[in-house]
Formats: C-alpha cells, sequence, structure tokens
C-alpha cells in the first residue's frame, strides 16, 4: 500500500499523510488559482451528505433558505468598524467589469474605461448585505423572528492555504437571524451551536468541546462567539463551527429597526453561525489511517463496496448474479452500494483502492463462496474480516453500519480524552505542549495580554472557555494572578 | 387584489406585471449592488425545488458533482480563441487582495500595494478552468466518460438586467463532459437536451420547441449548440436551457489528451449544458395570471394551505383538531401542507395572499363544515371552489395536485400552438411581429447577413433550427433566396 501510492504514515510525516489522503483518495486538489481547490467528485459527494443532512437539520429548527449577492459594495464594509478592521486584510475587490483586446497585440487585459465607480468585494461573510436587505423586510415584531440561511461560496485572501482547512475560496453555509429581544437572539446562538455539536458528534462522529471565544478571538463585529472545537491526531486542536451573538451591532450599522408589540421602537437583535468545508478536514483528521481515509458510515458515499474474485468471464457471471440479489436488498435497506466488476484490475488492487477511500463496508465473494453461500465481510475501521453466509448478510451489515459509526466516535473520544491535560504551571503548560500535544485545561487571568503573549511564545492559543466549566480558584498560569476557572488551550488549525 | 398590492394585469403593463409578481410574491428583490438580486425564501424554495429535480435526473444518467474554483486566471480565457470573444465584455475582474485605511482618513481604500500579479475573472461560465483540470485527470480511454455537473454562481456583467431573467450574477448548473469519440459527445449533448426538455415539460409544465442555433447564436467556443425555447404570454421567447457540443476546441485549447484502446493519442471531445435560476422567469410567465402567481403542484414549495374561518378562541381549537387530522393525512402522502391560523388576519386577506403566492390548493374550513364534516376545495390554476367531504379531502386533494399539473401543460401548449404561426412574405413576418407576436416559422437563406439584417429591423432572432422540423422547399422572407426548411423567429427575452 504504502508504495504503491509513495504514501507517509501519520508518524512519519503527518502534514504530508494528510495531503497524500485528500489528494490520493480523491477528495480535492489544488487549482491553477492560488490558494482554491478543485473539490473532486468523491470529495464533494461527502460534502453533499453533509450539506443534506445540515441542511434539514436548520429546516427541523424553523429556517429558510434565501441568496444574497456575492458581491458587497466596498462602503458596506465600512458601516461597522470591527467588521471592517477584521476583514479587510483578506479581501478579493472588483474594481472593473470589462477585458478588452490590448492595443499592442498582447492579449486581453483590463478594459481602464470599465472602472466601477465603487470596488465591489466578493463576500469573505455576509453580515453587511444581509442587514442592508433586512432593513426592508422588518418593519414589526410580527416580522421576527427572522431565520434565514444561505449556503454559499466565500473568499477570504489567505496567504498559507490547506486543502479544506484554510483555501482563498470556501463553501460553506451562513445563517442570520434577527430577533425581538436580546434573550431570543442568545437562544437562538446556543441553539444552534448545539446544532453543530450534534451534526459533529452523531453524522461526523467527531467529539467536540462547546464553548466561548475569548475576545481577542470574537467574530469580528460580534458581542459574543460561541465555538466547537475538535483535537485532530496530531494533538492540533480545529475550530469545526461558530455561533455569534451579534447584539444590535448590524441593526445599528444598517438601521434596521422593528415597532415591538407596544408600538415601541427598537434596534433588531442578531445572531449569525456558519461551518464550511473546513468540515471535510475535520472528518479526515479525526478518522483516517496510515492505510487511508476511514469515514463513518452515515457520511459514507458509498457504504458498501462489493468486489468479485473470478476466474473467468462465465464465473464472473455467476458471482454476477447472487451479488446483484445482495444489492438489491442492500439497497432497499437503504444502504448505498457499489459493485465493482471492472475487469483490468486485479482484485486486491481493488481492495486497496476502497481501503484507501475509506468504505466502511467491503464484501468479496468468490468461486468458492458460490458454492458454499458465503462471503467475506471486512470493515475498514478495525480492518477485520470474516466470513459470514449470504442469507446473513444483510441483517449483518446493517447492525455493522452502525457499529462503525459508534466505534469511530468512541475512539475519537477516548482518543481526545487521552489528548486532553491539566497545566498547573507554565513550565508543565510547554513541556506538554512539546511533547504531548492536546487540550490543555489551565488558569488565566483574563486579559488579553497574557493570552497574546502565551500566543506569541508557545504558538498556543486559547481555542475556548468550555459552556460547562466548573468554577475552580487558581492562578493564571504565566502571570500568576488569580483565576477562576480554567480554559482550553492548544496549537490550532 | 388590485388594489391591494397596486397591481397591474398583463394586459395593462406586461412587464409591471411581471416584476409585480417577482416583488409582491417575495420571490426575489433588487439588491443594492446594480444587476445583482436577493432571491427570498419562497423564491429560493422553488429553485430548491428544481435543483433537486434536476439534480437526480443528472445523477440518474450518470452524472457527479464537483466545485471548480470561481476565480479564473484572466490568461485562460484567452486560449480559446471565440470564447475569449465572447465572454471578454461582460467580465468583473478581481485586481486587488486587500483594503486599508485611508491616509487621510476617507474610510476604507483599495492598498494599491495589493495589486495581482495576473487579474482574475469571476466565472462567466467554467469551460477554461474545467479542461485546464482535466488535463491532469484524463490519461486514458479508460477515465472516460467523464460526467461532471457543478452547481454554482456566476457572473456576466450585463447592462440591463431583470429579475431572474438578466441578472449580473445568477445561480445555475453547467456540465462538463468528455469523451472518447465525436459520436458519444453529440450524443450526450443531445440527451441532456432530452433532459432539459423532460424537466421543462414534466415538472414545470412549460412546453419547449428543442433546436439548434444557428452559427450566429452558437455558445462562444462550441461546434454545435442545442437549446430549448418556451414562449411567453406576451408572445416573446425565452431560452430555458442550453445544450453544447463543444468537438476538441477545448481540449486543444488546454492540451487534454487521452491514449485511446489502440494506444494512440487524441484530443478528447466535450459537452457543456446548464439552465439557470433564468428558468424561475419562465416558470412565472408560463403560469401565472392577473391575480398573481401559479405554480405546478410538483414545484409549489407548499401545495396545499390549510385556513381556518372561525369565531373566538374556542371554535378555532375545534377547528384545529380536525385541521391537524388532515394535515397529517396529507403529509403522509408525501403532499406539503401549511396551516395559516395566524389570529390577526382575515381569511380574506389570507386567501388573497395564498392565490397570489400561487399555492395549488386552498382548503378552508368553517364552524358550519365542523357540523357537516365538509370542507371548501379551491383550486389556484382555475380559480374554481366546491364544498366536499372531509372523509374525501386526501383522495381528492391528491387527484387534483395531478390535474392541475397536467391542466397547467396543457393550457400553456394551447397557449405555445395558438401563438405560432407561418410566414411567408416579410411583410406578413412583419404584421405579426407587431399585431400577434410569437414563434414564426418562415423560410431563411442560412446566412448570418441575412439573419443580422432581420434583427436589426425587426429585433426577432432566429431561436432555433427544429430538431424534429420538416424539410420543405421554400424561398427566405428576406433575400428571396432559396430555402430548405422553415426556421423559428420571435421576439425574445
Amino acid at each position: 500500500m504504502s508504495k504503491e501510492f509513495d504514501f507517509k504514515s501519520r508518524e512519519e510525516d503527518y502534514s504530508k499523510w494528510y495531503n497524500n489522503i485528500v489528494e490520493k483518495a480523491d477528495l480535492a486538489e489544488h487549482s491553477a488559482v492560488k490558494g482554491c481547490m478543485v473539490i473532486k467528485p468523491y470529495g464533494y459527494s461527502i460534502w453533499e451528505k453533509m450539506q443534506s443532512a445540515l441542511d434539514k437539520m436548520f429546516k427541523d429548527t424553523g429556517h429558510v433558505n434565501a441568496y444574497f449577492p456575492m458581491l458587497i459594495p466596498k462602503s458596506f464594509f465600512s458601516k461597522e468598524a470591527s467588521h471592517v478592521a477584521g476583514f479587510a486584510k483578506e479581501c478579493a475587490i472588483v474594481t472593473h467589469y470589462r477585458l478588452k483586446n490590448d492595443e499592442e497585440g498582447k492579449g486581453v487585459v483590463v478594459d481602464p474605461n470599465a472602472r466601477l465607480e465603487e470596488e465591489l468585494i466578493i463576500r469573505p461573510t455576509s453580515e453587511t448585505i444581509i442587514w442592508n436587505t433586512y432593513r426592508g423586510w422588518i418593519k414589526s415584531y410580527r416580522d421576527l423572528p427572522l431565520l434565514i440561511n444561505q449556503w454559499a461560496n466565500i473568499v477570504r485572501w489567505e496567504m498559507r492555504t490547506r486543502l479544506f482547512l484554510r483555501t482563498t475560496e470556501f463553501l460553506w453555509q451562513e445563517g442570520h437571524t434577527a430577533h425581538a429581544t436580546s434573550e431570543e437572539a442568545i437562544a437562538e446562538t446556543e441553539k444552534m451551536l448545539n446544532v453543530y455539536a450534534d451534526f459533529a458528534e452523531n453524522w461526523m462522529a467527531v467529539p467536540v468541546i462547546k464553548g466561548i471565544k475569548t475576545s481577542n478571538e470574537r467574530f469580528a463585529g460580534a458581542l459574543e462567539t460561541y465555538c466547537i472545537e475538535a483535537l485532530m491526531q496530531d494533538g492540533k486542536a480545529l475550530q469545526a463551527g461558530t455561533s455569534h451573538f451579534l447584539g444590535q451591532n448590524f441593526a445599528k450599522a444598517f438601521d434596521v429597526k422593528f415597532a415591538s408589540r407596544e408600538g415601541k421602537l427598537d434596534y433588531v437583535w442578531a445572531s449569525s453561525w456558519g461551518v464550511s468545508t473546513r468540515l471535510m478536514g475535520a472528518l479526515i483528521m479525526s478518522h483516517s489511517d496510515d492505510a487511508g481515509l476511514v469515514i463513518p458510515p452515515k457520511l459514507a458515499p458509498v457504504q458498501v463496496v462489493i468486489v468479485p474474485i473470478y476466474n473467468g468471464e462465465e464465473q464472473l457471471q455467476k458471482i454476477s448474479e447472487v451479488v446483484n440479489k445482495i444489492k438489491k436488498a442492500l439497497e432497499d435497506k437503504g444502504i448505498s452500494v457499489k459493485y465493482d466488476d471492472r475487469d483490468h484490475l486485479r482484485p486486491g488492487f481493488k481492495f486497496a483502492e476502497y481501503e484507501f477511500k475509506g468504505v466502511p463496508i467491503r464484501i468479496a465473494i468468490g468461486g468458492r463462496d458460490l458454492e458454499k453461500g458465503t462471503a467475506e465481510l471486512a470493515r475498514r475501521d478495525m480492518k477485520t474480516k470474516e466470513n459470514i453466509l449470504q442469507s446473513e448478510l444483510v441483517q449483518k451489515v446493517e447492525g455493522l453500519l452502525v457499529e462503525i459509526q459508534q466505534n469511530l466516535f468512541q475512539r475519537a473520544s477516548d482518543r481526545m480524552k487521552a489528548g486532553t491535560q491539566q497545566a498547573d504551571s507554565y513550565a508543565e503548560f510547554k513541556k506538554m505542549l512539546d511533547e504531548k500535544p492536546g487540550f490543555i485545561f489551565a488558569h488565566w487571568d483574563g486579559t488579553t495580554e497574557t493570552e497574546l503573549k502565551i500566543k506569541e511564545e508557545t504558538k498556543a492559543t486559547i481555542r475556548c472557555i468550555p459552556l460547562d466549566n466548573k468554577k475552580e480558584e487558581g492562578k493564571c498560569i504565566y502571570s500568576g494572578k488569580p483565576s477562576v476557572q480554567r480554559v482550553v488551550f492548544a496549537r490550532a488549525y
């Protein structure tokens, strides 16, 4: 395997291991445009499964989808002061709207006469254009809450990019809600954080810590940023989703007021929340191993692959007859099945390919199996295999898909538990970061100054203040000043 | 109705009638960005239904989805000569990647130091970036056919825009396929045209003419452009979908070769095909009437609305009990139902609202209905109503949804038939265009010169040469030169 694909183990080179999986399992690749990726069909089909599950969860919680322009007038950004500060440095800017033939014959050039009066920014997030629109939609408390989501592409001009984890263009969803009271907006912010945590744990099989960001790590324009943080196999944290309580900041910036039940005019309260194709990175790094990608069954585009092992066309036909019945029976249970009867590849090659691509269950049927009514069943997560009766296959596969999903979550949870430590001194903290990185719970004095010093010296950031944190008196590992609780530090993606 | 919404009839002002429906039925609205629209939740939910049906049709015909970068290097456009000529004049161009605070305190400005070495174009279509990618994916005949679709947003800098029909940014899907032979690529091009026609007729209830574009109207870079053309109620044609046979043009421009079964290297053959949010315009203009939007049941986000007619809270409760049972029974049949028990609006207001929004079936239940076990059933397409027994409701509604779908298609087909004429002289042709516009079948000499003259003088264009055209000798209505068949002219959106 390793040889065939020139593949690195996690131990050898974690970063290469990740890139290998992304590229060689046909998930994504770099494009000709710096920092932008091509999401390949296999990778995109996992993203479609994520989208479909999330979209249902959003709709079940009362949200509807809409679509807002991708281009945002430059002036909109300046309306919310901290928002523009947060995004100005990484914007793609449209300045012209026409190309023309170069007069000196140098191909096409930008037509200088087609300069826009006001430059347009490709959305790095849509609060501004959406709140400018909401002004026309919200007049009275009867128009609230307004619960809207958008599936869209986003551009943030990143200098260092990595497939899925950080790309100049990425795909995401962004919810933007409007409420009559602060309490309702906060409740929505928390509700959507819970939806994300539910999705991460029950679909992606990725355990997460739910928490609140420090003011320094807060979304530009938010009063509070909630997040879910996951732990990757190399001990680095990955922010997997955020949900922001925006207060009345954007309502004030875009003058969005409503008449309350009592007839009083007030600014509207807001939340926004999003997850992106970054989740693909979290998925890959949470479960995959040195044999390649591992996908939890609920998000696997192909849940079961069937490979025939045959000698000659005649035997293949007999096997295919049996397989087609099994395939049909599995599909009737809602299981996605691929029968790979390509004739120019050896079974061993196919085995390796599907193992590398993370298909949860592999079934092989050969000539002997025809006689004995058996099949070989292999599970990707444990890399174990067993022989079972064809008559028991459907029931077995159904149960196994559930079991694999649970096992992956359990394994990732155990890994997170093992990767979570407490540090009581700065020396201990730094030692952990170097020797056994992971989530480190430590006391912090609550100041941005200390947070930035620690980041500068160790590259570790405060991932969050956990929502279910227990209060505990202590001293800041850096300043020694008093602290009332531990926060979660880690180096992060 | 007319008053309440300041609504124009088709007769009074067709263009305003259309805009009124789009805006007041909450489908879309103009945004702060010139030429870009906001697709509102109700409009977007219709688009989602279209997407979902089309996506299934694409997958059922063997296609998979993927995602390619939205930003395309300027140089890519120049690689296919006619392609750049076709799109250069309407491109949004990204030239910079950073904003900064103005030194003179004038807010944020474009940072002149953040100029891109090569400008990036927001995709007006993706042939170039996709074929540049395919070069890495296609080596041998075993990699073919490659059948990929992308759902994406597109920007074409249009000077005159209309909601859904022509906007600077729009949503669409674009299929890009690669084949080993010319025959296979043409077969794919035709297959997807048939998929579009099937979708238009059986989902949108919009009859279409399938045909081939003249060379003048061909897609920039194609050898042949197939299209479906629909006829709107004002007698103007609307191109509802196109499917292009690209020959080896893009394979040559991006050097995409494959080794054939015989080991010979050859350029790959291609097709591309797309439909967009423009279909929303076709849907609206095909069926709607002076009372507002009409949506065919298969694409209606709400298929049945139930309105209670009550006197006091107690009666409402009794009605709600009955309604909830009916709602459940309908939903069990896969029918989407909305129960509107908002208490601050009169039933009459609700009736008008759902009529305007095109909900196919309305059920009203009042106090008398409780006693008699009846309900009032109204169908949007015919604006008729009847009283029926609650016990017969589910069966009745199921049948009615099918009937309405068929009726809308029949009505639109009759309208298209009535709006299709033959002209045998240029005088007759011009008279028809002025007095009773529609599809006009007329002889044409096959030259671009004549085509452009007619367009210049009458604003009518050749919509297509129908695929099932019968050969018929005649003389060009403009030049008098010999012609072997009639082509379809119309003024168009």
